[in-house]
């Protein structure tokens, strides 16, 4: 299974044809293109083109609907409630975060919850809208159930990201990480690379460790039980109950705030039903912002500098390989698995967009892949 | 290793004694006195009387100053920025989740950031005090260097808990856990009864997994190196970098923000100087209190109810295990490791307190053990 390379531009130019093809305006189909485009470029495949195919299917069982306007709900000079009214998640979180920082810049913090919305790609993208404009930003979103509870077996909380980015320099604090273990979108770059799971990451229908991605992602889809692991495994031993509580959060701020569903139901009969929470605080509610970014920067830079473990060739702070990313594939290209430009060509098929206006002679090879089964 | 059990008001009497014979006024000694029985009550050893010896030690070098009174240094009606000016940390946790409160109720939302603290106990203490008034309360603070950040080998991080309590039915929503994988607490527990800790929890001074916790506390405490890993382990295969990453977010929260001292620089040459953060909202900025709080209560439910791995008896959701140790323990009276009582004795001895006053003829074997070194 090998990866082809593709100038960020060339991506980009695929996307809004698609977006705006599928019936989104020229905005939203940038603000769609963005979202997917910033996952590619931090080096986070699974939210990227990979996830291309789970909005194609979206869309057109009409779960993700293209006409949909996120509706303020309910609001104070500090927080909101968005009904996102089945529209694409990218635009609900869009909407919801600029609303976020709007009352962050008038009130110093702006809390929004949002909720009858769809999946709205990577968390992070949302918290550095804010950390660009010089304010904290935080991002969270519930999801599909994903995350076997300590000692249950069946999913019952999604992924649920917690996202965060704070500024500071060379580069801002930017944390981005699903509260299980892994997140399903591994499992399917994991299935679409044949590669076993590390034992410990996922649970089978009977509750019981396996490394088959796809068995794995097969139970999930059809409620069969089984899932993955909260962020410290399958006991208390290593803080099971803590990667639980963290997805416990994220249920409340996105789901419970907003009174919406909550992971264990959505997606499921048609309708998304996800959830999102949003918080920005300008730092400048806590004296002086300068002195707060630099005394993160300096923090920052001590933990870099501290010494390594032995055999280990860095410590990285969070943030920094996603700038690194990004700078070596605006370079290099970026990498899209064969199994994935399988995808993206059924999408041309279905839109008639020339798949070749884009990648040449390129053709993916045919393994007998039909695309992902849950995306 | 035998647990003694006394009672809450017993162990109260005692507590209240001691922190007036320190110097303490009646309030705060009671305000000192509830924190430590409430962990106690909670089931949470480590941090109940097991922690009065560092109290003990603390104020005798100076470290906690007990006349200290913590200021509001900067002010927004949503925010404050808290000196503790090396009080008890108690004190300057309940006067920071104090004032949070006050400003969620006028404004919605209250954040306070606090420096030039001490350990203040258990962050569970403080979200408590938001949600027994309504409010969803959110707790956090960083502490003494223990936690190695994901490939270092050297402690960067405090065990850094993050806590949050969230009204609800039959019991609060009620998270308290540290980010690292265990406490320092619970490897001091591990340490008064020699039981080996598992592999996974801690790192020697080289960067390799270490059973002994009496070496890990002592490479702690004297910075040799090693310490205890981040949630998720050393590894990011497992997530270890998101362990770090909730580490870093309480850090911000607490020390960045407050422009006050990160862990890496607390209780070093005789200053705590450990900060915190408190965050308290009013779910009334969401819409309607009643119907968030049973839309929580019900998906509490759900979680408790949904089918259970092979073998495990229940699943819990977050706070349940306080609640039912608080029932128990009023019941049949807190237990109290025999070596936390030789803590208990030698501070008894120093405040010339009567220990038979409140235990009787017991007195604590001579095991040998000196009291922990950390504590």
């Amino acid at each position: 299974m090998a990866y082809q390379h593709w100038s960020y531009e060339t991506l980009k130019a695929l996307c809004m044809e698609v977006y705006q093809k599928f019936g989104f305006s020229t905005r939203d189909s940038e603000v769609i293109t963005d979202v997917l485009l910033s996952s590619d470029l931090y080096g986070i495949e699974s939210h990227g083109m990979q996830r291309m195919q789970l909005y194609n299917k979206g869309i057109r069982a009409g779960k993700i609907k293209v006409d949909a306007k996120p509706e303020v709900v309910f609001e104070t000079p500090v927080s909101a409630v968005i009904d996102g009214h089945d529209a694409m998640g990218q635009l609900v979180g869009h909407r919801a975060m600029e609303l976020a920082i709007e009352k962050a810049k008038t009130s110093g913090i702006g809390i929004v919850s949002a909720r009858n919305s769809n999946h709205y790609g990577i968390a992070g993208y949302y918290a550095k809208m804010a950390s660009s404009q010089g304010l904290i930003g935080l991002s969270c979103t519930n999801s599909t159930a994903i995350m076997v509870p300590t000692y249950g077996r069946r999913a019952m909380l999604g992924s649920n990201p917690i996202a965060m980015a704070v500024p500071a320099e060379p580069c801002d604090f930017f944390f981005d990480a699903s509260t299980t273990v892994v997140t399903l979108g591994k499992l399917e770059v994991y299935n679409k690379q044949s590669k076993p799971l590390p034992l410990g990451w996922a649970l089978d229908q009977e509750g019981i460790p396996s490394d088959n991605a796809g068995d794995v992602i097969h139970n999930i889809t059809t409620g069969n039980g089984g899932g993955i692991v909260p962020l410290g495994g399958d006991t208390e031993q290593f803080g099971s109950h803590k990667g639980y509580g963290y997805g416990m959060i994220v249920e409340i701020l996105s789901a419970i705030l907003s009174l919406g569903a909550t992971s264990n139901l959505c997606n499921i009969g048609g309708k998304g039903l996800v959830c999102h929470g949003f918080i920005a605080i300008d730092p400048a509610i806590f004296g002086d912002p300068a002195a707060i970014k630099e005394h993160l920067s300096n923090y920052l830079r001590q933990l870099r500098e501290s010494p390594r473990a032995e055999g280990a060739d860095r410590i990285y702070t969070h943030g920094e390989k996603e700038q690194e990313a990004v700078a070596v594939r605006m370079k290099e290209g970026i990498p899209v698995l064969d199994n994935t430009m399988v995808e993206l060509l059924g999408i041309c098929k279905y839109l008639d967009i020339d798949f070749s206006k884009y990648f040449g002679d390129y053709l993916p090879p045919d393994t007998g892949f039909k695309g992902n089964e849950f995306s």
